[in-house]
């Protein structure tokens, strides 16, 4: 049996369970779901990228279709420098990789030797807890209160584990439109946390799909930029940007900014791992930002975006029972309802199916042990205005008919 | 310091010193390469590849810019088992990755624990042996004589490495114009270390980014292929076939045959590590295949670069002294030459740099402790036929002097 061959990590490695769910309720028909992390196929540039993509192979094929860089491509580092406005930062501070799921593999399997602790939000994306652990990795996480990350909370689990001989590493967060739970933290609790864990020497992975994803409100700079410009700390923050919810997904690019010898490392990673991302979609990319293309897209995307948000909030206020309370997002793809306590979305995910919407069961996002049963996740960015309007009056049905 | 954060493996972890040795020739004027395994840019089709990408964004942009599977683009999948005539196998039996690189990562996390011991040819590519390393194995290379490796050797070192308890997990072997021996395995030596490893349970990854590139005499069935056709054997071979060498490295697409089991756990590292391949570049590389561009452009990289290699061959009979031997493949993109056993490559690459010419020193194709120093490692993809002339007369000319 070829199953007698395989290593330890592999035998005993988790699958991301959303996956699974989702598979689940593939061929049930009628179905509307608010369960995927997709957008909008409808927001995809294909038009100008296919343009670019011609351009690009005809004109510096001999290039782009040669071994290209493992740090990724100058072209394009250089394009996104300017675009993000770091004039103090140069090439060796950014390493390109095949999406974000990538950099932040690489980044892990730089800094964590098994049992080593990564401390994260409670909730937080089950892709990158599941790739944590199959790193080998403890993950441990913190409640998020309306701001952020509780640093009460932080400061007690930090010490709790340090008591316990236990070795952190990083923290693992998402700022802005946190996935799942669609929090953005406040200015004040972003630069408290920036304080706390440079006082205790804890590195940030900062993971940033949603930032540009703004609807309404003000930008809030990142954690990155705050640690850069206010701090002068060049080592504490490592940002992941990606272009999965603003050029496709299917396009793999994103990009890290970090201090280099953690880059350098990164590189030695990506040279093992796939020797460099795809050549010709970097440039691809470079070419978007260069022509001026990225800036006037994004405000696009935010305006295709903004209806569906409102719709699902509107839906939910005239749909749900007044016990039950999501987050109100100002952007981002998601956003997090809470249910009564004794309410368990794990066994209204199968109800769910029945009435024909479907959504992720909280519990998934939370690593083993820590899990809370009474919430899910709503995915508005890849439903129509009329799926929107069905789906949350059905979802609302469901919840009152078991909650009587 | 962020150095104080690094994890073990990735502390102690080795780069490829051809990238070192390639970035110490980088900016010597008219310095004659034949170091690196570069293919030569006029090869690209970069006219047919625009067009593709083109009509491919523009009309299937919905789809390929939108998340594609972890296990690869199922259109691709069933492009290549047509392509190859495997009417036997199926999507479950194959995975697209990264390149081959990536395909390697994968497969060996999937079965290799700390100290697992992998065998494989000496010399073989120093890129796979310091990714084996990075994931904690131990490489035992095995010599090689014109026929491919040597099963004398190959069942002494079995014997002796599980006389000492060590966990023998798979072969890796490059059995078409190997890098960077530039031996092709006869198709006698192939029936018997297939018999020989399924007698003692060690699987095979069989790396094939070379056999299509064959200028001259019989193609030769992969391990792969004998394994299926003549043993009825799914679980032995592991067959990975890069486009690198065909389309362009910067396209970073490549596919995996094996068992289902294998590949299933392969794809959940995918999921991990990438998420999936670039999902425009999988579907261009599906749409070159189908459109009957395949065949007829590896029949004229063939053409091409045949007169590359003759010119090689002429020069090095007309400049080399009769002490230094060649191998004399049929196809691939290297050579490779034995200096007499007290001439150090190590040392010659300095004093052939003054000459202007460079080359990758034998050493480096072995894993630590198990070098040999009297040979180096010669590429005739990407040079013009003046700069092989000219640069093995240099050589010649070289070891003529330090050999007296």
């Amino acid at each position: 049996m070829i199953t007698n061959y395989f290593s330890e990590t592999t035998k005993t490695m988790k699958s991301s369970l959303i996956r699974e769910l989702v598979a689940e309720t593939k061929n049930v028909p009628g179905l509307i779901s608010f369960a995927g992390g997709f957008p909008s196929p409808a927001t995809f540039p294909k038009d100008i990228l296919s343009e670019l993509y011609k351009e690009i192979v005809a004109q510096q094929g001999r290039d782009v279709l040669q071994y290209g860089n493992s740090e990724g491509d100058d072209i394009l580092k250089d394009e996104l420098l300017k675009w993000e406005n770091y004039p103090n930062l140069n090439r060796n501070n950014m390493i390109i990789t095949v999406g974000a799921t990538n950099a932040i593999y690489y980044m892990t399997r730089c800094l964590i030797d098994p049992g080593d602790v990564i401390l994260c939000e409670a909730p937080t994306f089950l892709g990158t807890i599941v790739a944590f652990e199959a790193i080998g990795a403890e993950v441990q996480s913190i409640p998020m209160d309306n701001e952020g990350i509780d640093l009460n909370r932080m400061a007690e689990k930090v010490k709790q584990l340090r008591d316990a001989n236990k070795n952190i590493k990083f923290l693992y967060t998402i700022p802005d439109f946190q996935n799942p739970a669609g929090i953005t933290m406040s200015i004040q609790r972003r630069r408290d946390l920036l304080n706390f864990c440079e006082a205790e020497e804890i590195l940030i992975m900062e993971d940033n799909p949603y930032s540009r994803l703004r609807f309404s409100g003000e930008e809030l700079p990142t954690l990155f930029r705050i640690a850069h410009t206010e701090m002068n700390n060049s080592w504490l923050v490592t940002e992941i940007v990606s272009f999965s919810k603003i050029l496709g997904p299917g396009i793999r690019v994103a990009y890290v900014k970090s201090h280099p010898e953690l880059i350098n490392k990164m590189v030695s990673w990506q040279q093992k791992v796939t020797i460099s991302p795809d050549c010709v979609t970097e440039r691809v990319v470079a070419k978007f930002i260069a022509d001026g293309y990225m800036e006037p897209h994004i405000k696009s995307l935010c305006e295709f975006y903004k209806p569906y948000l409102d719709k699902m909030l509107t839906c939910l206020e005239t749909e749900m029972p007044s016990y039950v309370q999501w987050t109100k997002p100002k952007g981002g793809i998601f956003l997090w309802l809470w249910l009564p306590e004794d309410v368990n979305a794990d066994t209204l995910f199968y109800k769910a199916k029945d009435h024909l919407v479907t959504f992720i069961p909280g519990s998934k996002f939370y690593p083993e042990g820590q899990e809370k049963f009474n919430c899910m996740r709503l995915n508005y960015t890849y439903s129509t205005f009329e799926q929107i309007e069905k789906g949350i009056k059905h979802l609302g049905e469901l919840v009152k008919s078991i909650y009587v």
